[in-house]
């Protein structure tokens, strides 16, 4: 075992209320607090548990955000993957070194939390969030 | 709680050690077993420990599978996520009166386990695999 493990997968999706009736009214996972809009991102969001971890459903709210141009070029679907790590500037060093891209080089940071953002082309093609609680 | 629970996260990659080179050495997940070679999929898949649950890294080894398709149209990347239920035929009975999209509108199933995938047109763009323990 690694001390890597799922924080969240984040779907963008273009109808929130659809996509709560498949994931939670449907499907059956447990909707984790209210819907929240996050003005800064310009996103709403909503998280669905899943064990320990959660499903991020993320909407735009407007039409030029990174997430927007997103979901108008590749529609929706999964986005971003979140792995939670125990030691995340270590992680960032070994990353770098290796030559890998990250787009976050310093994490950001903010309720008690850090992360910082790999490159999907260093991945495989996954846009990859590294997660550290603080 | 419900009784959903990550089973894999599927990503489709285009050079399979390179992408171990990522998620393996560099990242530091572990290995689950060896690369495996799927002829009847045309596929090698590896699989990554995270927690109880895995990534699934999948490569297709011709041009014309669906999932060589996927790849040669959207590049690398997440390709699907399998959640395990508890009773997978209510679950899909359930989708099904709500007039979501099956792709398998009966459980395929070998090596003790029942699965069923749900069109992407259905969940918000997620190509979803349904698992069922047997």
């Amino acid at each position: 075992m690694t001390d890597i493990k799922l924080n969240h997968l984040a779907i963008v999706v273009d109808d929130m209320e659809a996509a709560l009736r498949f994931w939670r009214e449907s499907l059956g996972l447990q909707q984790a607090g209210e819907i929240e809009s996050v003005p800064a991102e310009a996103v709403d969001i909503a998280f669905l548990s899943l064990g320990d971890a959660h499903i991020e459903l993320i909407q735009p709210t407007t039409d030029d955000s990174g997430v927007a141009k997103y979901l108008a070029k590749r529609g929706p679907g999964m986005h971003h993957l979140c792995l939670e790590v125990a030691n995340l500037d270590a992680k960032l060093e070994e990353l770098s070194a290796r030559g890998y891209e990250l787009i976050n080089e310093t994490p950001r940071g903010r309720d008690g939390r850090r992360y910082a953002f790999i490159h999907p082309s260093s991945t495989g093609g996954v846009l990859l969030e590294l997660y550290e609680k603080i």
